[in-house]
């Protein structure tokens, strides 16, 4: 029987746009999603253009996402569900916006660049009981799935040790200056990405990544933040101890001037039993390290996977998967939690392997206190977890 | 300006079908295709059960390709591709009604499993004046294309000595009595796939990989062919022994008895001045090792990429791209041949990084190559290479 | 030309000890020593019993470091260089009775468990005019030392970050109640190790490896330690956050806890032109990656190797050597100081590669100071530098 | 209790001599040798240099082999073992004359270059009741040993592929008019490597390799050979089918022309259980990968080793161990046997690792075979096995 497909729309993602395209190869992959209306650019003639290579019907196009909330609120056919990619400080009004026109939210990490806002957005979805997603999409990797699996099965035994890197090399030089890099101008910019936009951009990630695979809250942090690059006005290098919920400590270390680094992100995580490491750059392996010298490394695709990773797997046999199915994944969750709202209304719950606000909220605290201790010359500053 | 999509359709890939799937995220990923008609199961139930879940219109569902290639062509509507999933043994039949229909095609490897037919199809492509490709997906890996970018470019000098292997475990267990694994019914039933299904269905890989990265065409091959399995009624084990157009010296070993190998494909060349290496466990990187022991890694979507392979990334930084995308890749080239089609009738010419026709030709011809020598007790056997 | 071997004594590495044994066969490889006396023990028989193991002359076994050293200053051909492979807390005394009767010194890391006997020892060295050299053997790799040049010469450009880690797992079970654990008995003893023996045995390690490569200072430091381990007497883990003298960030991890890690060293560097990646567990290659994205393999005894590597290869063509080879290079160091020493009464200068006093000063510095930030709750304590 | 070191000779391995130095060296590494006579060079001038550098008695230096094992042999305080490590064409006559002069022998790989010589060595061999030991130092990494007794304990199940390469790139270039390079002026010389210099070079320590690992004997060979470097006047590349005595199938590599590669020894064996790959670039890992995916990776020198593995472990936790340990295995074994013998006359049976004068003509008859086949324009060539 068929399926009908989910009418989405976007805002931002207009020509030029970097991880729209990830957004939108993301709901390709599993056709379970059709592009119907969109905002894409502050221009109505880019968002325009952009409608037409991305043949979204140019009578969907609108110059402003309230104007689009609204209107596709009112339309039978109108969007189920929108996926923000506007650069941070936008992130609010927009997704306020549309959960209160009843529209499902995808939003981009981090949430907000602001603690007030985050926690007005976090109750509001939760007050709306729409489906909320946050693509903090390294989740969703098939084998970050499994290692999630693997912690909570009791694999590590009781975890002790959590070392966690998002350090990219992506703006080790100075690129300010550069008129047609688009994502260098919002992403150093201080007044777009925060002054801490080292922590939006990629701590978040590193963060979230970390407490969906340890299953544990990150209580505290004592932080020293950096400005590696000359003329900066943003920080771009972060180094981070943390302390866990269960006792276990660690350190998290954001940073975009890792040079010569790709993406920059790993996982290690000690236990009582084992340790696992992962890292993007070859997303494909789970390598777990036993207390007795063992090693072992899990293939997606292959011998040895979970429920949760064969779910995820499209190809098999080991042959690879990589960022865009890591989206795809992601979106592929978000359909079934908006096809399960259509039967009955319910959002995902606590078990749901999705971000959601809860995250984002948990994401922006840690970002706060990150750049609090950093002021307090790498003072312990607790992290409030419960929401 | 908006860019219609290609309408496409599909014979084969019903329920159950494993290869369709990377057909159909492959077209998906760049939104240039949209699937409009299909023949994909004898069973018109089934056929119609797919249809409904890949939102094609029921009324372009047909019993037959056949059928479908005539009712298609005299649509104003009709499709402009065809892609072809079914095993090897009906690629030849097939190919030839849309051909001969004036419909261009997207085909599975091999191309046919018959010397006369694969000469047969690959004349009458030619004859047709229409876009013919084959999913040798691995010759569209980016990192691939700027190997053989390299190659031409001198980087590794004169070539003397090749090595590849699609040396695959996915059938080191006898797996012929499990009536669910599909896959298996018909790659190692001798009626269906051949008995020499290990060269037709990854040995024309290599194949057709090593022939793509060097630029050298197999002259003669000298091989051993074996049945690791009990009670296995084909081959699945080939070591061949390669003489190249150049005067090189090569390896391939294909195989699906290679256990705990997933897919198992590599390529190493040695050049005069470098070598290369390349797997496809690992897509994203490139090996070169020069003659003074100076080694470099090259990334996708990083750093030092060459037109080509840029042209082939879609998110950059490094993020890894797999499988899919390889795909993605092909049917991407696909689409821009069908489109220059479209303004002028033509088709691809010999520098076309698409796999073709004449690919598909050399590949059976290999095959019987190998075959040939085996029963001769591993002599020496030569292979045209002129089309 | 005969070249005399060098007659070397040695203080610890009776029955049962580890490092000993690692020293010894440092001695052997290159052939420039000759073990000929010794207080292998502090037991009379069981030192004997190692003598004769070791082919040296029972006459020359003493029941007490400080009787050795008497006697063995006194003979015309006695020792003219000890090796101390006692546990950490006999360090000074043993060193300063040697040191004190006119005999060179190779003393096991760290130098000494207090910062008062650092300095008395530092100071002693440099009065006395002998060789002092202290085995961090790590920074004798070949490939570490090409590091360290390549960083002197420039290839890094300005350095901003460093990571630094020796986390190993060799005690992250509780092992301190078998008898039989010689190494787990003393190094997990506060009494013997010191409480901060993680730092003592595994952190001056990094903290040397990190000054060494990097050509800078630890000037402070931001701590964490911990206890993983149930019941355990000593910190077994330590997070440090790190500021040196050109104003670059980094952090230093150091463990004895980090289950199935073997020993668990690695160093990445950070500059505005390139980056490099170096790890024990294969220490044969260097990584260096640029900030263009060109990442670039060196490997030990083969191309592109520096003058100062070539000195530390043996065999060549990329042969692998190994830990052992890591303290032969040591003592080829030693015994070149030795041999000038003989002529001139020299002794190694600041530009020398072998760890001397200063370098135990400054790691035991070090170790105080992590300790003093720990108490502190993570407050920033500078280090001196001067010495 | 001290036992006396064992008393060994050295011919060849005068100034500039390559491997001379990894079989010294791993004499050293356990102190189990005393070199107390040579023949280094056939220039007496050069041979007493070199004593004086090996510290070794004037008096105890030979003009010729002979007279050093007359007057040796008729010594009491004689050579217990000679090491001969001469070029290919010498192996014969040196170790017949310490054999007959009751003189144990360790002769460096490939025992002779010719059938009628190899057999008649073996024959003395066996008949003298001595040690006579081949360095074939590879099958004495630590690693290769447990990859052995897995094979042997079934872990892979029946074998069915084998996979071997000793590809190494250091004749890649032209380097025959080098005066300076003394490897290359006889390994590349037909008259004292032999024509097929590859082939005794580096495929007979592939082939040893491949049989110490499998337990299997190689049966036939199919064969290809090439010279890759212009003007060169040996074959430099050689490309071997495998039959094997329990009926699989596989492929031998060997190359002195592999551009960019070190080394580049590896081994591969596929069982209908398991598979397994070792390479010597990274000689501390054996990875497993059993039929249903999951992969295994062993350590040298930490959990899940066997017996064999942790006897040639020195330092443990996981801390490399290199080329020239391999060498001190081999040795360390010889010195085993030698006392053994001086027990009870007893010489290694065929449990023994240590490979022999069997192994030797089993290698020259490889050789000869796999010319055979060359000539014989690749066709298949028994290799007789018994001894």
């Amino acid at each position: 029987m068929t399926r009908p497909r989910i009418r989405i729309g976007m805002v931002g993602g207009g020509p030029g746009a970097g991880i729209a395209n990830a957004h939108r190869m993301g709901m390709r992959l599993d056709d379970r999603y059709v592009l119907v209306a969109g905002a894409f650019s502050r221009s109505l003639e880019k968002s325009r253009q952009a409608a037409a290579e991305l043949h979204v019907d140019p009578s969907r196009i609108y110059q402003h996402y309230a104007e689009m909330a609204q209107e596709e609120a009112a339309r039978e056919d109108g969007i189920e569900v929108v996926a923000i990619v506007t650069p941070n400080d936008s992130h609010y009004p927009v997704a306020k916006a549309f959960l209160e026109a009843g529209i499902h939210v995808v939003c981009d990490k981090p949430m907000t660049d602001d603690l007030e806002t985050a926690i007005a957005l976090h109750e509001l979805a939760q007050q709306r009981g729409l489906v909320f997603a946050l693509t903090h999409n390294y989740s969703a990797y098939a084998m970050v799935r499994q290692a999630a699996e693997l912690v909570r099965g009791g694999a590590l035994g009781e975890l002790r040790i959590a070392q966690v890197e998002h350090a990219s090399g992506w703006a080790a030089a100075r690129m300010e200056d550069d008129p047609h890099n688009k994502q260098a101008a919002w992403r150093l910019a201080p007044d777009q990405a925060g002054e801490y936009s080292v922590l939006y951009d990629l701590g978040t990630h590193a963060h979230q990544l970390l407490r969906f695979v340890s299953g544990l809250e990150v209580t505290a942090v004592a932080a020293e933040l950096n400005t590696c690059v000359t003329g900066r006005r943003v920080f771009d290098d972060a180094h981070v101890q943390l302390r866990l919920s269960n006792g276990a400590r660690g350190a998290l270390w954001a940073s975009m001037a890792a040079t010569g680094n790709a993406h920059g992100l790993r996982i290690r995580l000690y236990g009582d039993k084992a340790s696992l490491e992962w890292e993007q750059i070859d997303p494909h392996h789970l390598t777990l390290r036993h207390l007795d010298g063992h090693c072992e490394v899990l293939t997606h695709g292959y011998g040895g996977q979970s429920a949760a990773a064969e779910r995820l797997t499209r190809v098999g046999l080991g042959h690879p998967e990589g960022f865009i199915e890591s989206f795809a994944n992601l979106y592929s969750d978000v359909a079934e939690a908006i096809e399960r709202h259509r039967l009955d209304k319910s959002v995902p719950g606590a078990d749901s392997p999705l971000p959601g606000s809860r995250d984002g909220l948990l994401g922006v605290r840690f970002v706060k206190a990150v750049a609090e201790s950093h002021l307090a010359q790498g003072g312990w500053i607790e992290v409030a977890t419960e929401s």
